[in-house]
Order: structure tokens, then C-alpha cells, then sequence
């Protein structure tokens, strides 16, 4: 990594905690330089807008997401309706570990621009569809393994997880508390289990 | 109503599509008094904060919000489960109307505002727990009625529908596109009428 990379890296580190607590707009390019300890010149040289540099957090929460998600994934003996409950509940343990503050950056970005910047909002919805395929194919593989019923939704219920843990994101993080977003967690995990057995219900 | 009052209205109105599409820190007090076509004198008389202008703003979505919600389950006849069902369809069809843009004023300031600022904050939940407990009254009346099982958290499930709608909500405001929303409503609906037959699901 050269010295310019560091710098680009530190950067976009110290950014992403202030985008996430304080939102877009509320975040102005001055505490962004500062919190990263890098001069003008120098910064505006990574950066030369506040929307440049959310993009690149943007990517790198990204990288970080999917590392999470995957690792969760990737313990042995797993079956696909189990890998979708570990991921769900490693992404409770990590909005849990930041004491729920924050909350999730790509639906604070989604609800703070997505009706003021088309950039930002393709951006996000970008990781709502990655996210999404990735749990569709989980959902598909439980299908095929019988631990789903053949006539549900795949995409449609993979959108429905997302929808359901990031209302419980939301929720935790207005009251400060995990609870909301844990049981999301474990209503989701049983209403997937439940599924198997009742295959009628997704036909309406 | 005095002129007085009129004028507070009339400035109150003018500002919640504004802070709707644009959040909090996104709309200044410039736009909102623009928007209100009253002089700067007149208007800091009503209010004389952007934080004093958005709680009046959210009392009155508040009192829309309920209106809306409490008329869709005085409709004739239902069973409580059912108006849990036609609750859900008004914002459905609450939010499509808007095509999707703005989304929920409440969700929006709990990510925008709720580690910023504490007022905010809190009037936000107070928002959200007022919509739980009505939820509530109607998961209860159902269970009564032997709607939903007997061993239903009642307090836990009724946040549950909030948190998968308001995920709803965000999905499809960041698509512009209501199927995500309708799609978290007939999935919660369905697996509201599957829970009455599978009375153990709630155990774990």
C-alpha cells in the first residue's frame, strides 16, 4: 500500500463513523478533515467533494458487510435455512456491539437522499440488491433442500428479510436499545422454519 | 380558528413535505418560510427554531397518521385480525399514493436525528410507541378471539409488524416502488392468519 493509499484509507476510516451517527447532511467536509488528521491540500486531493468521499465509505462499509455476513455463512455443517439465521443474528451482534448507535449507514443514506441525490440513492440501492442476492440464494438452496416450500418467492422473500431486520435496526436504534432488532431476528428465524410445513401459505 | 392559528397551520403544512423529502438537516429555515409565503417576522413568531417548526410538524403527521389508521379499522364488521390487516393496507396504500417519496417522517428523523439530538429523539419514540400500543390493543383482541395463539408476545409481535413495515417503507421509497412495501404487508398478513394454527411457533 503506498503512503497515498494510507492516506485515502484513514481518511474514509475516521469518515464512516461520522456519517453513520450524524447522516449526510448533518456531517460537514470540516469535521470529516479533521476527525482524519489530514491537511486540506491533502484531503482534497483524495477527495474533492463530501459526496465523493460517501461514496468510498459507502464501498468500504460495504466490504466490511459482506466479510460479516459471509463468515457467518461459512461455519462448517451448516444447512441454508441455518446459514440464513447465522447471518441474521451476526448482523444483530453487530449493530449490538456499537451499542445500536448508527444503526445501519446504507438505510440512513437510503432515508436521508434517496429523494435528493440519484447518484447516492443508486448507490445504496446498489447494496440492497447485492444484499438481497445473496440471501436469495441461500433462500433457493433451502428451497432446493426441501427446508423451504417450492412455491415460495425467492426474491420476494429475500427483499421481506431485509425489510424486517432493517425496521428492527431502525427501531433499536431510536430506543438504544437491541431488543426490537433481536426479536425481529428470532420472528424471522421462526416464521423460516415455519414455512416448511405450512407450503400453502406464500400461494396468495 | 384565529389568523393566528391559520398562519401556524398554514406554515406547518407547507413544512412537512419539505422535511419529508429533504430530512431534517437537509431543509433550512429559508426554504421552510419560503414555502410558507410568510414574512420572516410572522413566521419566527410561531416559531422561532427549526426544532421548535419539526415537533409541530410531527404532532400534526402524528394526528394524520392516526386518522388514517383508526378509520381503515372502524370499517364494519371486522374481526380484530382483520383490521390488523386493513391497518396495514391504509399505509400501503398511504404511501403509494405518494408514490413512494418521503416515506415516514418518523423513521426518517429516528435515522437522521436519534443520535444527534434528544428531544427529537424521544419525540420520535413516543410516535412509534403510540402506534405499537394500538397494534397491541388489536393483537390482544385477536388472541382473545382466538385469532392469534394464547402464548403471542403481544407487546414484542405488535413492534414486529412496525419494524417489517417501516423496512417496507424505506425499500420502497429507495426503489420508487411500492412492491416492496405491498410485499412485507400480504407476507405479514399471511403469516399473522398462519400463527392461529401453529400455536408453538411464539415459544422459542
Amino acid at each position: 500500500m503506498t503512503k497515498a493509499d494510507r492516506t485515502r484509507l484513514r481518511i474514509i476510516e475516521a469518515s464512516l463513523p461520522l456519517f453513520l451517527e450524524k447522516g449526510y447532511n448533518g456531517t460537514s467536509m470540516r469535521e470529516l478533515m479533521s476527525a482524519s488528521g489530514v491537511k486540506a491540500g491533502n484531503f482534497y486531493f483524495h477527495f474533492d467533494s463530501k459526496k465523493a468521499l460517501a461514496l468510498a465509505v459507502m464501498d468500504e462499509a460495504e466490504e466490511i458487510f459482506f466479510d460479516v455476513m459471509n463468515a457467518a455463512c461459512e461455519a462448517e455443517g451448516l444447512s441454508p435455512a441455518q446459514k440464513l439465521g447465522a447471518m441474521m443474528g451476526a448482523l444483530a451482534a453487530l449493530i449490538e456491539a456499537r451499542d445500536c448507535a448508527g444503526g445501519c449507514l446504507f438505510a440512513n443514506f437510503a432515508l436521508e437522499m434517496s429523494d435528493a441525490d440519484e447518484d447516492l440513492r443508486e448507490r445504496t440501492a446498489a447494496f440492497f440488491e447485492r444484499w438481497r442476492l445473496m440471501i436469495e440464494k441461500l433462500v433457493r438452496d433451502a428451497r432446493r433442500e426441501g427446508e423451504l416450500p417450492s412455491n415460495i418467492d425467492s426474491s420476494g422473500f429475500s427483499e421481506y428479510i431485509i425489510m424486517a431486520l432493517e425496521g428492527g435496526i431502525m427501531l433499536s436504534r431510536l430506543k438504544k436499545d437491541a431488543a426490537p432488532l433481536k426479536f425481529a431476528f428470532s420472528t424471522l428465524r421462526d416464521h423460516i422454519f415455519s414455512l416448511k410445513e405450512k407450503p400453502t401459505l406464500q400461494d396468495g
